[in-house]
């Protein structure tokens, strides 16, 4: 199997993003090996040999995909047998064009403590845990968005991706059947409606979900996840509440759709 | 302010990873616009529409980071007035070249429910939830990771980060006063020594991160954090614990650093 080097002075994560995008548009499969924290010439020189050793026993050269902010690093790793590609130096070089400005690369630029928004998103977790499945209705003033729809329909992770990529606060709250038979919002939520996001999902994938956590229960059979998924949407509908339906989407996707519907802001990029 | 956008037919996280990157190299500041879902000409014509707007009002160029599986796309948006890059398209000649393979480009495909590893990082954050803060010692047997530490090292933010982006199942114990005042790991620890990773903190940083939870507490008081850290140091160095400061390092490198030195098996790429 083909070897795919991610390497850099920092998490090598925008290593890996770039790397994983451009390899998953072939139909090969690849041994993936990230190498974070390279920051001496002599930790690069280990790893050079590394991958001349994969080259050399594997036969094949391994791709690497790298940034560093020390050129001196980069020429040793370029000296490699691998294919290496130093995927920011062209985009850099046409942004430097257009703007006519000199790049001043520093080190952990991108995923560092030292960007300004890192304690908004400590805080958006912080804040995300303490507002999960209804705990803490008293501090819905302080949301940027409040999550709503039945129990396992895709509330918290969503809720917790939103606050660790992006520091934004999201509170979730959990539709009850006393809730759904009702046939109105909550009190709770009468104050907050124009934050909330609905998330829904399929009656089958729902019970599939909740037959994981309590087998053959009334909570996990389909006939309850049909009802409950049904009031929920309605209720939607009625109260003009956004939402999605999260079936078939990452909580990846969840959160960009949510994003870009509800025009939130996000304390990172 | 100069515009950047990041465009997709995805959620161009991809995008944004890449082109915050490259510009975060430059001491400028940008305007930065995400557009995620770009599926269809008539939207990539609005965008393309959006751009040039941009362009005319501005007198500035906006940089244009992109990508697309359909190059019906790729050529309306590279027809705009924007400085356009198709990152990924160059990376995968390369990668073409060497492998002799050609790209079959598909729909949604890095942060998409479609990838076979996307249970298993709902499952862990599902995990981290249930065994966070201690709450659960009786699951350590499924942990592939227990974090150690005082209360807020950042032990809770680094589990959950490590389960949504790696699928890795991180559990998270605090040590209390009692654990540490015994000068040896609890017992429910004593059966998982290989899977515990310390994380430490300054003191002073730790009475500040304190201090706004519990205002003018003993639990917040610089000389409590002292006594503390310095008996958890103690604790992780007595087991042969590994450990790291976690006061200078952001959620995503204290997870690269862990996963780094503990080479713990990831799920995702």
């Amino acid at each position: 199997m083909r070897t795919a080097f991610y390497i850099s002075d920092g998490t090598a994560i925008t290593s890996e993003v770039f790397g994983h995008a451009t390899l998953s548009m072939f139909p090969v499969e690849f041994n993936h090996q990230t190498i974070p924290f390279v920051e001496t010439t002599k930790k690069a020189n280990e790893i050079r040999k590394l991958i001349d050793t994969v080259a050399e026993t594997s036969g094949e050269k391994p791709l690497v995909f790298f940034t560093f902010v020390n050129p001196e690093l980069s020429d040793i790793i370029l000296s490699s047998q691998g294919v290496c590609y130093d995927f920011l130096s062209y985009a850099s070089e046409i942004v430097k064009r257009e703007l006519k400005v000199k790049p001043v690369p520093k080190m952990h630029r991108t995923h560092s403590i030292h960007e300004s928004t890192y304690d908004f998103r400590i805080d958006a977790v912080n804040y995300a845990l303490a507002n999960d499945d209804g705990a803490n209705i008293k501090d819905y003033d302080e949301a940027d968005i409040i999550l709503v729809g039945v129990s396992r329909s895709g509330k918290t992770p969503t809720s917790l991706y939103l606050a660790l990529q992006y520091g934004i606060k999201a509170a979730n709250y959990p539709m009850t059947e006393d809730d759904l038979e009702s046939g109105r919002l909550p009190k709770c939520l009468d104050n907050h409606k124009r934050k909330l996001f609905g998330l829904t999902i399929d009656p089958e994938r729902l019970a599939a979900i909740r037959q994981e956590r309590m087998a053959n229960s009334k909570y996990a059979s389909l006939r309850q996840c049909r009802i409950e998924v049904r009031e929920v949407e309605m209720l939607f509908k009625k109260n003009k509440t956004p939402y999605l339906n999260s079936t078939r989407y990452s909580v990846e996707e969840i959160s960009a759709k949510i994003i870009a519907d509800t025009g939130l802001k996000r304390h990172k990029y």
